[in-house]
């Protein structure tokens, strides 16, 4: 089965050509100069298109139990709504719980993901209980294609780690090649901040931010940057939302240190000002980190033209506003701590391309390639190259859209986004070769996406 | 006509792909899976290679006049020269003499190359003049092609600027969007301490760098970075030695100025202990900046990683040892400022991919993707991609050689890297299409290299 | 003849103590607890009140030549004025021409001021003119007691050295462990901008501010520093405004150079938005560096607490508004570049005092003893201590009063602190052990005054 | 009872003046010139000598339970020891226990104290149990004279506090103007690395330092300063002793926040090295934070030089080598922390004069101003000033001494600096007005050291 790209403009990570792209089975079989092939079993136009790699999203939560819900979509629904934007591959996070083994705890993500995927998918693993154990497991998970380990330092009594504790995961993931990623804030400092506020009736969403200072970011970011520099583990900081913790990453890049970082659409369109809707509406934007003054947004569109922040990723992880988010009414560290965004994330930075913040090769780049090399997949993704999977995405540059959580398809009651006006739209999406979205609707299945089993960073010195 | 180089492994700036490279007359055709093309009208085998895109030398200065003599190597000898080490394109520098016009200038440098290229070539202008002439001759030289403008902070009475001068060809270069590259070194300052340095008696050609502390080239590119900024110009420094450089270099790109940084070769390897070499042999290697103390090499490296230093040139500018060096016995300020280097950039570099200091994908970029993306001549040059000039370099990485002034092609009587042993080798090169380097010796000629009108800088923001 | 000081407050760098002071002639016989002294010649009663060292401005211009004009106040009416705001000690600046020699200027200054000053006086010297008589003349200056010289970044063609110029003055400084005080704005690019501004009709005052970027401060401040480096010399910053420059200051501080600078009253109270008043109100405050953004207001108050800013001294160089800043109507570049401000340099800080932006030991450590301290004028000058000279105020800190042309004693038509209502005021003012100011009027005279040689710097390290 | 101290050169923090000193009763009655009192009913000599403020060591730790065992020297026998070194005030630290009040804590220590100490004394409270009530008593500490709280980052299960429970005591820090002190390390990480050296059998004192790296100093000193910056606290970092949390501080002071640092004697003279001691002489160097590799030690002097280090203690905690240092044989992790100094604070730093890494004003400033001023005892004490105490050393700058345990006053069987060869020399000692110490010998005694009630820091903005 040949299908020929025709007409479009190629995008990578350094630039755009005009090619024509042949996929054969799953795989890219060849990048062209126009007329070089003529046809194949099936042939779509591109003219006037762009044709990039499709876009990958490191961070994602589908069905992630926390605090006795789930997050709304699950790994079917939020894949089909991943694939409807764009992004061809997810990493999601298995989530170890205290007093489970890692091992059990990404079997059971297998079966959850095993089969009800519509694009490919990857896992990172959350570290809960560091044990003698749980090291040993990180082992077998990095030779089973999950090399990365999320810690916390926030959610003290959940997921947080202490410093003695990311200190022995880092030692392993420095003996193993692996990368720590870290949920940079000072979360032994917020609950503190918390309980003061609840104490004194400060209990609504706007206190999800107030209370947790963009300098407990900062912080953390900088005591998990000193922790991997005594250790030696490259260190990848997930969402970064704040000025502070940019400056601390970039510190410590200009260094030469091996510490990345990955900001999500949400801070850089988003701010407390959100948290601050009237009627609870505020709670639809508690996530954290929270939510910042606008001035952080020009700094983090700053860092990611200088690859201070080297990944746009989403924190995908959706409540329903009715009867989760409003779980927290009255007391706002109830409120289930995420957003949506998995869809919209190719869209939401197309703006900035758009808005001239960055290039056509940087939007590739944030949200594509860098992630595949970040996570040990490149050239499997990430780029459209021979032998590389079909993950395809023809995007038209000129299309208006409306955001809303009308016509979206998450899993989930309200868009963080209504009303967002966007030029650009995905056209046609495939997904190893098969076009799972196309202007005839959705032609995905949910058994399509497999597991891939990902190699160590790529960015390593 | 048809080329096929089967079997290699094909680089790019992101990564690499087992791939075959498909060359129709000038272009890239095709890059695709082994298999798709079976055969052409000639094949060339790759087997156990890279193929990558032929390197960019964006600094170069053949035929160069230079108090009262001439770089050695011609525009035909030195780009032979190139060709034989990998680097398809170079950008050399037309040479504004006081009282001459851009525009005459160019003319003359046209002159110069016109027919007796061995590969494709651009030129960078060197302005030496600032005057109301000239700066209209900068909007005339952008829309031939020659889109960026070199000044010097050096050699007060030939080549140096005034900061007033600076100033105003960088609002010029803001107005007309080029690029104001820099070589950034306090002349006024220097010139004082060579002075003393010859009025004491110390003649030799370790004064050169003796007088020219790397706080003086830091204090130049800080000088440089704040006009820039105040005029809002692109700012590039070429060939940066010092530690001190590159941190105001590195604080400026945290910041979110389009200020850009290359080294070379003879930064990352030599040092200031060749200069201070016996019986005059440390003239061999005199060129300014002058080489440093070895503590800035890790420095450098560091910042080759980090991508404060984005591009790999050589600064060649050869001139023999008999005579023309030779021309500053007792007076180390006579000595001819340059190196020859234009030969071995790429294998030199390798070997920075064999020691572990960079990737592959580092390499290619720093050599080739960048100086294309840099110097607008992204995607003719700089990436194997249909469409895209046929320049390929075929790169035996397990070859082994030793580099020498017996076996260069360089037309000078010394190598600055005498007995240097090399991993890695060129194989085959094409320009354009044409095999102009192979196992069986030169193949290319004078005529074959054509003028690149360039366009901006694809990296501003 | 001996007087006492009864019952007041005495202050220094580090404090206060109730106590008494005692003089005998020209100097400090003792500081005593409340009633070891009962009684003397002359009994000042200082109840309620401050006593405090004399204040020292280090910088002042009276009968500076100046454009074809000169500073309006004389020796005689300028240090009576600043006897009035409580500054007993000013160190003026002997201005080398082109021309003529260091021992021929310092000549000169003292024909100027021998006789005529009100109270005591230094020099620092000038250099417009370096070369082999006036490096070797700095010799004599430091014995004859003049060990600090001004050099020029601005004012090309006037007082403007080079980059080498400076060198070999710094090299000359370190032999003799004398200081270079810098005026550090980059005159060469500032030229341009000036020229530009005026060739586009751009003529008003306002320009002044525009044309001299803070970035150019914060530059020269930079290089100045770097040449510092290079050298060896102690450097100290004159009238630093702007927020780029004290974070070079800061930076260099940090690692341990020997940096200093002062900035003054104008620069911590006005704003460029005083350079724009209406109907040529602007060339009121036109003083070289100019008025800044207020911005920049905070940074500096902060850079005085952190002692990155060690002294506060007034750059007092009075231009009438009448028929001198009338000459630059027009044409803002011809505008004599200076203010008034001598007098009220006490009264101003004691403001920040009062606002909280200091504490009083800080008052008087940045008006007296860090200024004494500074320039080798301590322990004779900068504290009230046995032996010391007899340089007191006794300062009312709870009166009020409003600053005014029409009440101030420096000899110029206006104030640029027009209505400003000040709590503090001095009350009496001793020289040498001489009542020169007191609630009955002025009782000093213009013969008073003597030359003080100064002593090399006491912060060198 | 009038005492007079002739003809010597009496020190301040800012300088030197020939004076003579009269002490009446408990107190300095005059500073005066020579020759204003002829005589008094004492008449000490102090030709030739230096006659400063006595020394305050702002850090001890006397009869301090640790692990079982106490420090060795009583409040008696520490601070006749400091007398004799020219120290006449301690603040030594009250240790709240986990379970009791801090005003129980306190009461406490007042008994241990009251009636036994040779010189004047005052409290620091370290806070090991943050709770509503601790948080109430520091309100009666502050109001007692209490006005500094010691928290520590490290030691986790004994004093380690949390970050949440730090982020409340710098509430109410603020809250009442009383200063936090921190011991910064992050013990949490420290830890893990002691326990697994012992774990592999490094059980030497060596690992002390190597388990403790100078990184993680850093870190927590930063995170401290991030805490005080969200509350708003004035922070004291003690004990500094790496170059990276003198990074930390100075960039902090630089920004203008209320944040100081100590250093001590032991980490600008000793190393590393010392630890490594063969036959477990090593053991007499513990102490936390460890002595760390030579180069900090420069850079420890420039922080001295710069202020970034505004005061030199000695953390005096000493326990003998036999049956105390000697619990730790087979286990690092069990010697005793602590090392004796008291005794030769003033003597160290003056060799740091002699060596010219600091002015004799800097050494009076740092070990008895600033000090003074840091913690609410100025001008109580820390300057010869009218109404001081008579707190007065005569110190011979020519004598010359040999540091050992044979014949120091210290209650403690080894000398860090034995064999230490000293130029200068305290001779004579007033505490109080009292001789104390003289050429004579020990002259005070037990009952005479009065407890000092503290008020605010003096430096804050």
């Amino acid at each position: 089965m040949r299908t020929l790209i025709k007409g479009g403009t190629v995008l990578s990570a350094t630039g755009a050509s005009a090619a024509d792209v042949l996929v054969e089975d799953e795989k890219v079989a060849a990048v062209a100069a126009p007329g070089v092939f003529e046809t194949a079993d099936e042939v779509l136009d591109a003219s006037g298109k762009y044709v990039l790699p499709g876009g990958i999203d490191a961070h994602t939560h589908m069905e992630m139990p926390f605090g006795g819900t789930h997050s709304v979509d699950t790994f079917t629904t939020g894949t089909e709504a991943a694939a409807w934007g764009g992004t061809t591959t997810i990493i999601d996070f298995a989530v170890q719980s205290k007093g489970t083994t890692l091992t059990a705890t990404l079997d059971k993500w297998h079966e959850k993901a095993d089969g009800n995927c519509a694009i490919d998918y990857g896992f990172h693993m959350i570290v809960s209980d560091v044990n003698d154990t749980t090291l040993k497991d990180m082992e077998t998970c990095v030779d089973a294609g999950v090399s990365s380990f999320k810690m916390f330092m926030a959610y003290p009594g959940v997921f947080y780690s202490t410093d003695g504790e990311i200190l022995r995961a880092m030692q392993k993931a420095t003996e193993t090649g692996s990368t720590i990623m870290m949920h940079a804030e000072n979360g032994i400092a917020i609950d503190e901040l918390v309980a003061q506020a609840l104490a004194s009736g400060r209990t609504g969403p706007v206190e999800h931010g107030l209370t947790r200072p963009s300098i407990l970011e900062g912080e953390a970011t900088a005591r998990a940057i000193a922790l991997a520099k005594v250790t030696g583990a490259p260190l990848y900081i997930v969402h970064l939302s704040a000025a502070e913790a940019l400056a601390a990453v970039a510190a410590a890049r200009t260094e030469g240190q091996n510490v990345f970082a990955e900001t999500c659409p949400q801070y850089l369109y988003l701010s407390i000002e959100d948290l601050a809707r009237p009627d609870f509406e505020g709670a639809k934007y508690v996530a954290s980190p929270p939510l910042r003054e606008k001035r952080h947004q020009a700094d983090l569109w700053r860092g990611l033209r200088t690859n201070n922040l080297s990944v746009v990723s989403t924190d995908h992880c959706p409540f329903c506003f009715k009867d989760q988010k409003e779980l927290g009414r009255g007391d706002f560290s109830r409120i289930p701590n995420g957003m949506p965004g998995v869809e919209h994330r190719m869209d939401l930075l197309h703006q900035g391309v758009v808005a001239g913040e960055i290039s056509l090769a940087r939007w590739v780049e944030a949200c594509s390639t860098t992630p595949a090399r970040m996570f040990g997949l490149y050239p499997r993704k990430g780029v459209i190259a021979p032998g590389s999977d079909a993950d395809i995405v023809i995007y038209d540059p000129a299309a208006r859209q409306t955001l809303s959580a009308e016509t979206h398809h998450m899993n989930v009651d309200y868009s963080a986004y209504e009303g967002f006006e966007i030029t650009g739209k995905v056209e046609t999406v495939l997904s190893r070769g098969k076009v799972v979205v196309s202007p005839s609707g959705f032609g995905g299945g949910r058994g399509h996406g497999k597991f891939l089993a990902r190699d160590l960073c790529q960015y390593l010195s």
